[in-house]
């Protein structure tokens, strides 16, 4: 179909250029052509837009980025640069490109500051965070954002009205030594990156934070990485065990999924799963996405486009729901 | 139906009886029932059996027994006597009760041989381990069963041709404190027993357990611990980018389920998730269970008997795939 | 759920009551009660109701009714009475019951009358016809709606703004004889009722009604008639063979079942199929029905209350398609 | 995959040349093409085969065939001359190919001796028989196979031990009048051939015929001629109504397609619907299938090969339920 819309898509800054070919290396078959495509905006990137049908992309850092500096000023320091280089970059494309503001997550109310200041000033689209924010002296820490200290930052999410993506990270520290080390090819998309960011969402929705938050939209990828799967079981769990036992959160786990959380196809373009999921998320709540360059416009889109589904979730999931969620612009085939 | 095969079905030794009961009121909401049942082997059980067309039960010890106790002596003790215990227990009941035997997991050896003693000397069924072993002098290490030193074990297990049920077990050590301590609710069924047993299971994978052990056969229960919901962005990432990188395993993660591994309904009542799994394990290698007394006979049954599916899969999931693995023994309604 | 609405939910004419009762002895287990409930309108039903959690309840002539009936005037007569009967004993309950017109189908102008006058008189909320019209000096001919001589009544409806329910009828005359006489057990639900409702629907497709009224709505009930089984072969043959071969019909299969057609639950309680329409027609076009007093309340409303499915879609099939598609007015639990 | 097995794949007599090239011209967009490929036996067969990964194919005659011939004694030379034409034209490739007898189904006894004959003499798999026989003294006449007449034929398919294909054909007489005129572009694949044949088979089972013949092996096509869509449907109104009225038939629906019922891919290539049969009729009971000349290799084999399937089902359904139910003998990449 024409006038797709991609939402977990992946550029770098290009000054940073010998760090990604060297990242690019440690998982990209041609690390190359890998970190070409990651330091594009526009040019190659939207010769694939074009052949492939995607008429908009919300263009979001690669990761682990600014989630990986363990120091707070400089991360903020690349932040605010991320997101001045992006603006710039896709200003002359107003009808082919928007932008999730990159943040650094050391500090509540700085990130709330950065995420005001690229939506009010740029109309970016919403915050794409990669998991948890490395921190402390050694940058062995991990800060989540799923306690009360967050509160002001989730406030300002929801006040903006904007959606939250919350994206993968590779393991680090300790946690990386004890598990991951001595597996290693499980590193990334095969498991680590589902284990990180479903203990993450799981974790605002035990701690409180849709309660508290109820209009915030979080956006998980690669069709909800892992959680749809143990829909029934958490269910179960939550509401027949846990919630007897003291766990406070208000709602269902359906109901978060009803009203809070959305996923996106990226990185998995399964029939088998993309259709169960639209029975325990809801064609309504999912999102077409490739996760370019580390997938190809050609894996997600001859697979979505051949795929046999009733036109109105097809055109929904496509297109339509990140229209709405997003508020976008006319774009390219925006109304095919 | 009748004659059902339940193989995830947990039994504790009287004599610890306060411990059990101290447990249970983590996680149970009537802690004085949970320890009754899972204190008894016989009486309560068969009852439950009976009016709930279960024909046949092999029994487990709860988790995570002897995988809870790192110094090696008290915890080949403890296995011995457990399995010495539940072979005493059913003895009376060979139609109805079959066994997995418990290992202490310290040394490879001496799991080998007790597995052996218990299988030749007792008739057990298989070996059922609840995830990583824990170790060290503080009990802060985790034993995985992954690396070539386990080899000796894994021969074992296929010389005496019996399936190695992979159970889960709860976080522990510096990783519990890092990722669990504040999301206690997500510890257990709703979250952190699919991430220890994911990430063992393919271990297991990409470290060649399977090319070197080909007929090993590792049973999963909670309908897969996620992978079967990843089985196409597995596949893609080992075939096309991890392989290509370095990735040695012989076979793709479709053939290792296959061939290697198997499933259960235990804990996962789920219509949808069941038949997700159908497409992408197959109803050859799901194994209906159960998971009590951590679930009721109730919800597990009443929900399998009122299953809309084929009669031939129905029958297999329920019944005959796991009287073909186990070579079970006639047992009440196993003809009907 | 509370508030759900019903579509497809017969009622008779109380002075008939001695027909309904024969008619019921061929196929209900218990006629008699069968009878009761099909000649009341709002005593038992509504108890039925507020027990199950149905909020609104759209009435219809039960088959085969006027269709039935191989005299026009005779025809045309009695649907008169029906729809001043029904308009008159639902007066009082606005906010639990609406009708759909009863025509006779003799003749379109004549159709098209009689459903303008029920829509702005009475507020009907569409019509529902038992299938082809009983026609001909012996009642051996049917009369079916495909035709351009219909274009009339069709423009009617369009311009009412209101949908038209295709609803089975028996086979009659020549066809019954030739081929359900010895195989009388399968008239009706189990085959006969889709084989005429769904050529009938399809035969629309292909004549073009939906090209020349691009946006009549039309609803099918049993989920779909058998049509949504065959969507890719239907989609198939019209698009690769049949099209370039001279059908003029403009769209595809999978367009007219986005753009015009519905299906409901009535009499198809089976998850499994449920699931399978959402991804053939999806989830916007479907709503729940139960097809009362030939199927139950409990059968129906148990299952759906029950089915594990996203919360999205569960109110929409169950509710809001319904009060959006019928512009319904505020019911019982219409807002929960 | 290599090796897949092909069982409704047509051919027909080169004498009859003009007559199916006259055929082809009532639904192919290339008429030329598919007489050609109809016609041939092995030469552009094989060269399809090897090309697609089909390594046995069992031929049948095409539909309408004998069925359509209301004269016995020349339908009974004809279906003679089909038989032994086929039998000499794969006699050279046993590895390959296999045949369906082509039966006159005048009579009972008749089709019996020829089904017998072709079975001993020339080693036939089965019999595929075209839906009703056309009759009677103007061929208004429809016979079917579902009444005790038929019983001395059902007992030698069941001595013989052989599988029995129930292929659809064209509506005939007034049944097409009436019905299928004016609506003819739903004739075959859109509509008509699942109506037949759901109604031949049901009415098999209505009328016990898989009562009086527990053993009967039949096939259907197309994924089962829309009966696994309504599984629950039928099963409930069997069960729970017409049984209590008076059906006698001993079996429920389910144990029918557990014991007796097999369906296939022809010409239904949808990987929505396959999934969908596997849950109501079991991969067990599915047999790949092209429907060649019809259907295309391509479309099939393309489908069926990239299909995302567990592996278990998909070699059963690609080759090993069908080498089982017909005894195949060793064949082209039969065992890879």
């Amino acid at each position: 179909m024409l006038g797709k819309v991609a939402l977990e898509e992946a550029f770098a800054l290009p000054r940073l250029h010998e760090k990604t070919r060297w990242w690019a290396s440690l998982f990209a078959v041609n690390p190359d052509k890998h970190a070409a495509e990651m330091q594009d905006i526009a040019d190659i990137r939207i010769k694939y837009m074009d052949k492939y049908g995607v008429g908009y992309t919300i263009l979001s850092y690669t990761a682990p980025g600014v989630q990986d500096i363990w120091d707070p000023k400089e991360a903020q320091t690349l932040a605010v640069e991320i997101n001045d280089y992006v603006a710039g970059a896709i200003k002359s494309h107003p009808d082919r490109f928007g932008a999730f503001a990159t943040l650094s997550m050391h500090n509540p109310e700085e990130a709330a500051a950065e995420l005001k200041r690229c939506v009010t000033q740029y109309g970016f689209k919403g915050a794409l965070v990669n998991d948890t924010q490395r921190a402390g002296p050694d940058g062995d820490d991990m800060v989540f954002y799923d306690g009360p200290e967050w509160d002001v930052f989730w406030s300002t999410v929801t006040e903006l009205d904007i959606p939250f993506y919350l994206h993968p990270r590779n393991p680090t520290g300790t946690m990386h030594d004890k598990l991951w080390a001595k597996r290693e090819w499980l590193i990334g998309p095969p498991l680590s990156f589902a284990h990180g960011v479903s203990l993450h969402a799981l974790g605002m929705v035990t701690n409180g934070v849709f309660d508290r938050h109820p209009k915030l939209q979080v956006v998980l990828g690669h069709l909800g990485e892992h959680i749809p799967f143990d829909m029934w079981r958490i269910n179960h769990w939550f509401e027949d065990v846990k919630k007897p036992l003291g766990l406070s959160c208000k709602k269902t786990i359906r109901e978060y999924f009803q009203q809070n959380l959305w996923i996106t196809t990226s990185g998995h373009f399964s029939t088998t799963t993309l259709q169960f999921c639209m029975s325990e998320v809801g064609a309504d709540r999912i999102l077409f996405s490739i996760d370019y360059p580390f997938e190809s416009f050609d894996d997600a889109c001859v697979w979505y486009d051949g795929l046999q589904l009733n036109m109105v979730d097809k055109i929904k999931i496509g297109r339509d729901n990140a229209k709405k969620l997003f508020r976008l612009p006319d774009f390219k085939d925006s109304q095919s």
